[in-house]
């Protein structure tokens, strides 16, 4: 490892699977190793391939832009034992959004959903920029899972998406529903909504209660967007550890 | 309520209390609610204390820059079961920090102390800047409990404040500690510290063991010190609501 670095780094390459003896590395990857890392022939390093597997391997070696890893071992962890999907209405500022991505793979999430409904702004998502986000908190935290993100979507269709499993809709008009660390039962997979500034409208809660959503509140406070969906993941996190 | 807005805003005046009949608001407060939301006599308003009263009330006269209000009635909230005393470690980005802030108050917290230790950033922190981050945060949330920022300290000063309940120290090196969602128990008041980038060092470890703090883990995945703090927040929050 670099003598640059007290903290181990992760790297990312999809290509890599449970029998890959080597690989070779190009590209951004690649140059970012050789040029700002230094790492050089002989050094050891781990690699994430975005589906539960952590390889080590030892970097066999280089030219000037591609470099040869020997995988010496592999683990391949297995998946968290709930799914979490969660559909976040795309909201006016971007950064928020990308915030949410960053914290939600460090945690760990199965699947991101973006979508437009009554409230959302009617904006431009940079997909290929969320996935850059989502690899650095990967290769970050070193979470070996790489979420699917979708998006984005209308509401109408993702609530008729076919999930088996919790549904539920964080709604701000609902005080009075039950808390979601109260409803969620430790172990089940679940599919939570939250809508973006200025909510879901009475219509598109409804709409989603008939396609077996139930209301749920995430406390007395009023929670930004952002905040309300990675309070759910947390929710469900935290009783999934407990 | 103005006409522009469809979601209810709050104000912030720290010289309610629970027996005030009429109050005068002034300065960038009294300037916004009049200059930008465009109140007028007559129009209702919901105002906080930061210490758990919420006051309902009806302008009954503006000037150039101040304004009357008349209090109809006010509620005055309980603190949570639970107190949470926060130690963050001052880290290289404020932003960072900042971000904390906003999330922590959104969601709810005691106290929140920012702390140098042998890793941190040895630089300045802006208490003003984030007094106003936290006030716009109440005031978005409608969370009537404004928590204590104090900072940034020694570390080796914050681990001897005096503080009944539990006291847990986050470190990456501790994997195999016991995960704060297991350890921590529901309507006991918690002390807990999270280190900067690069985490504590082993010696920083040994001192908080030795005036009572315990090892936990937040988790195999290496969380960024914000999303630590956070986390630690949400674990405790989700438990007391469980």
């Amino acid at each position: 490892m670099s003598l640059y670095f007290s903290v181990m780094d992760y790297f990312y390459e999809p290509l890599l699977h449970p029998e890959s003896k080597s690989i070779t590395l190009k590209g951004n990857e690649a140059m970012h190793i050789l040029k700002v890392l230094r790492y050089s022939a002989g050094a050891a390093l781990t690699l994430l391939d975005g589906r539960g597997g952590v390889y080590d391997g030892v970097i066999s070696g280089t030219s000037h832009n591609e470099l040869e890893i020997k995988i010496s071992q592999s683990i391949i962890k297995s998946p968290s034992d709930s799914r979490l999907n969660l559909g976040l209405g795309l909201i006016k500022k971007t950064e928020r959004i990308e915030w949410f991505i960053e914290k939600a793979i460090e945690i760990g999430i199965s699947e991101i959903n973006i979508f437009y409904s009554a409230n959302s702004e009617k904006k431009k998502f940079n997909m290929e920029r969320m996935q850059k986000i989502a690899v650095a908190a990967m290769k970050q935290s070193g979470n070996p899972w790489l979420p699917v993100i979708n998006g984005p979507v209308s509401f109408g269709s993702l609530i008729k998406t076919n999930f088996q499993g919790a549904k539920y809709i964080g709604y701000c008009g609902s005080e009075k529903e039950i808390h979601l660390a109260k409803s969620y039962k430790k172990g089940t997979d679940a599919f939570i909504l939250i809508g973006p500034e200025g909510d879901f409208t009475r219509e598109e809660v409804i709409l989603a209660e008939k396609e077996g959503f139930n209301k749920i509140s995430l406390g007395d406070n009023r929670l930004r967007s952002e905040t309300a969906a990675l309070a759910s993941l947390m929710i469900v996190d935290t009783i999934n550890n407990r």
